[in-house]
């Protein structure tokens, strides 16, 4: 998909590997309004610091991502490097310094070589070009076996507008942390105000909904920037025309790459949703399906193809939501499984293990308790899993 | 270790596999007073719901334990198995029914057949002897490898106190639930009161403070009988003659079981050690140790033998405890590996691999925001874990 007004690039640089697409570069023709999601967590990557502080002002004009190398645990000369690698993506591009963002992902605690940049920048402004998105995915990449792309074009207050996201995940994924890095392209008009609640919103739903390992990284970014090309009446409130039509759009694109992450995550063979209904409220339903979609012996479980609803029910008592064992009910997809809190036998684990063959299914709880549900986006835990992290680094 | 007035016997009773023994039996000459310590999951399996209501006399004559089945989510018909097998087991050893409780062990959801109890109560209650209570701990095992067992003598009061435990473990393993069985049999003389005490002192510092999995089960159960055939003047209160010796006992005796369990993990390869230092107090120290020790990046890094500290400080970093990035040291063993929130570079790294090469270590973070420090205990994350739990009912 092209989006008139921005364009991207990706070299190798060699940051870890050689010969890989590493350093990513996306760049607005003129300075766009913007809005980000940090990291939820105490420690926080240099690139993250220096993006939140610039973020301040919500307008942006280029992003300069890497993978390798994570930038986070570096201290004083790692914020350094992070301000270097901008200034010379806005010397490349002719822009100011303080209108680059920048994204690492990779290895924590290890310094980000600015060498590295200083050798490909020109390489890289020069390959600035409209359509090639795709290449930035590629370009941040880290343990995930495919890129992440979604695009998608909405009719805002009657005219066409386009979105595109790129997203990386597969290891440190976590709910609550808008975990991972995902950047989003639009020509929409639109206040970085506006553009904060719609992305916050956005985010909620989806990212803070997945969860691969229950590790929350010190990286996790979204960006979504507006460039206003499609020339739609500025969304600036919740009474703008079209205001609820891109909300729903960012909503559904963030769902999409959401799950994307989930289904490449590190070892994955499975794309599991934890749906619980019948909590007390809202929030005893996503601590429910949080504990059940974090649960190692459940993940374990999925990854066997064993449809074992007593490490499930196990996960619910020690979850914190309040309900009564004996009415919990338990469907793999549409397949019941437990009643009232009591199995309800071979005939019905024999058609559950079917469901659970799939590559993607639904478990389905209803806790009886109230009226609260949510749902949760998780992986199954495999020997992949534990080969890939057992050597990550070497 | 024989305790005079204890006899133990087990089993193979076919509940789950063949020619293994799967029922054990512990008999008390007289009622003993007891105390005990239950799983916190809202889902709790029968034999738990049922010895939590015949605990509160605090008398106890036999304990009938069984591998194999957990008669957890079983419901009215689960309770009153666990109720007909205490009864089978009354009437073999000519005692009160509500003397004798239960623990199970096993698949959650499945009927406990009570038939198979029928069949080899008498050869179990005629095999009674004393000094075979390793049997019945081998009677417990699920995925443990080893069976676990631990004695002590000690000086109460002047005179030699007896103390002897058994544990099972492996999975579902999460601190805060006083996770797996363990009985623990003494011929101090104390109060029932006063045991409760001890036990629940004993349990916050040891099963409390280790996980293996993050998952807690439905039928933790932890139960200390004592016979007073020691002749000790009686422990009832915090002044009593020997009180802390024996506090002391039980704490170290616990630990040791509990330190067995992680050990013996499922697929567990290392016995690591998080000791959290330098927190704003206890709360928040135990909150990142804990934190470190269920991560499944960290554990993972573990397995592979990879002083990979990035992932230690991610986890410090959602674990909700405050501090100062900037300020974290961290050591493997006695090798210092990050100071003041940097890494301290190869040559610290590779002194840091050859700990982790260990069979035991410890993980030493200070963060320096306070005097709070805490331990937990973890194994690693293996590819045997997952094999181990991906086909566990098959």
């Amino acid at each position: 998909m092209i989006i008139e007004g921005f364009s991207s690039a990706a070299v190798p640089a060699g940051i870890r590997y050689k010969d890989r697409l590493d350093v990513g570069l996306i760049f607005c023709e003129s300075p766009v309004d913007a809005a980000g999601v940090f990291t939820n967590n105490l420690v926080k990557a240099a690139p993250v610091l220096m993006d939140m502080e610039r973020l301040q002002k919500g307008r942006v004009q280029a992003i300069l991502v890497n993978s390798g190398i994570a930038n986070a645990c570096t201290g004083a000369a790692g914020l350094r490097a992070a301000k270097a690698t901008a200034a010379l993506a806005a010397a490349a591009l002719g822009i100011r310094e303080d209108l680059v963002l920048t994204a690492s992902t990779g290895v924590i605690g290890e310094p980000l070589d600015v060498g590295r940049f200083e050798k490909v920048m020109a390489r890289l402004s020069e390959g600035l070009a409209p359509g090639n998105i795709e290449e930035v995915a590629q370009a941040m990449m880290t343990t995930d076996t495919v890129s992440k792309f979604v695009g998608r074009t909405v009719d805002v207050g009657g005219r066409r507008v386009k979105i595109m996201g790129i997203a990386k995940g597969a290891g440190m994924i976590m709910p609550d942390m808008a975990t991972m890095l995902c950047f989003v392209l639009t020509d929409a008009a639109i206040s970085s105000a506006a553009l904060k609640t719609i992305l916050k919103n956005g985010v909620d739903k989806s990212f803070n909904r997945i969860t691969v390992d229950g590790d929350g990284s010190t990286n996790d970014t979204v960006l979504l920037l507006a460039n206003g090309r499609a020339g739609n009446e500025p969304i600036v409130d919740d009474d703008s025309p079209g205001r609820s039509v891109f909300q729903d759009a960012v909503d559904e694109l963030l769902k999409d790459l959401a799950l994307q992450i989930v289904a490449d995550g590190e070892g994955a063979t499975k794309l599991i949703s934890i749906r619980v209904a019948g909590a007390r409220d809202e929030r005893q339903a996503t601590m429910a399906a949080r504990t059940i979609a974090n649960s190692c012996l459940v993940k374990t479980a999925f990854f066997g193809e064993d449809a074992n609803w007593g490490r499930i029910i196990a996960a619910l008592g020690r979850s914190g939501a309040v309900f009564d064992p004996e009415r919990v009910d338990i469907a793999f997809d549409e397949v019941m499984m437990v009643r009232d809190g009591l199995g309800l036998g071979p005939a019905a684990e024999a058609r559950a293990a079917a469901v659970l063959k799939g590559r993607s299914f639904a478990v389905n709880v209803d806790l009886k308790a109230g009226n609260g549900s949510s749902t949760m986006y998780t992986s199954d835990l495999s020997i992949d899993y534990v080969k890939i992290n057992a050597d990550y680094r070497s």
